[in-house]
């Protein structure tokens, strides 16, 4: 669907893909989380929603985990054109065991340095429309395009980021006393989806 | 409620208000803002859920608002202790008007320098343990403390950075194909709330 802004300074329909703006989301993230997280004490970066979900801490964790096994690994084997191109299934608690012991400054570092790494990489392929339009087979999901596949990593960091905000908002749950009618995040995923 | 930090690095329990903790909060939304938000393109900016729902630019507006017309305003009228400790209703809309034509950097610097003025004057009243304990009359909830309203001001930040992400993540709901099934914030708010 194509997007226009209107008189009131709104913007109609949703966006297409587009790499250029994918990206500028993208090479972003590493400093939005440094800024929110970065030396931020304990009590905010390890609350979570409740047993099995994740704190700050673990987001940046998943995020490195991203960078490292799913994104540019599975943009590879589309851009393969191998016989198989099915995906690995993408482990999701990888970085519970890989990051124990480690710091949240240190996690940050590395996922700013494992996204310029991938960012570079990307921008060095000059993907094509023709390319963009590949698929792989997503081991769930089915035929998806590569075109999909970085559009949806664009939306995992933003609801990532979304995540980290309401994760760190519900630790004044009880603190905020009445407000909590009127601060919808603290509502948000009673029953925790990511 | 105590917290306390697991064995395996997760918070128990909620946090109590803590003002240190709050401010360390408060002081960093405008650099997160500008590292998600500076010199973006205008399609990521203006997007919204729907008609009467935020945009990344409305959300900067209206915590502007916050700043000029609701926290601190608030604070000075629970510890002025007057006969009347009621709050003027707060305008969720005000933003809409008063910033037509403003460019997103000029809000971010904006909010940047408010937040950074209203902080200051936050540290220089020293707040005690009883001054926390003061009450104003909420128009709608009736009787709220300083802390609760201090908890909130963190709270509502967090909330609407949550909103940004939620926001900008939804342009690319159909361009991320057969993902939108794996990528809750897509689906987050299908009925807008905040």
């Amino acid at each position: 669907m194509l997007y226009f802004v209107t008189r009131t300074g709104e913007l109609e329909g949703l966006m297409d893909f587009d790499l250029a703006l994918s990206t500028d989301v993208l090479r972003r993230t590493p400093e939005t989380l440094r800024a929110f997280l970065g030396g931020l004490p304990e009590p905010w970066v390890r609350g979570t929603e409740g047993p099995d979900t994740f704190s700050a801490f673990d987001v940046v964790g998943h995020l490195i985990d991203g960078e490292e096994t799913d994104w540019m690994t599975r943009a590879r084997i589309i851009l393969a054109r191998g016989p198989d191109p099915r995906f690995e299934p993408y482990d999701r608690f990888r970085h519970r065991a890989r990051n124990v012991g480690r710091t949240l400054t240190s996690l940050l570092d590395e996922f700013a340095q494992l996204r310029r790494s991938n960012l570079a990489l990307l921008a060095s392929w000059k993907l094509s429309e023709t390319q963009l339009d590949l698929t792989g087979i997503h081991p769930m999901l089915g035929p998806v395009t590569l075109r999909q596949l970085l559009a949806t990593w664009v939306a995992h960091d933003l609801g990532h980021v979304a995540q980290i905000a309401r994760v760190m908002a519900k630790q004044y749950k009880e603190a905020v006393g009445p407000w909590v009618a009127f601060v919808p995040v603290l509502t948000d995923h009673e029953r925790p989806r990511s």
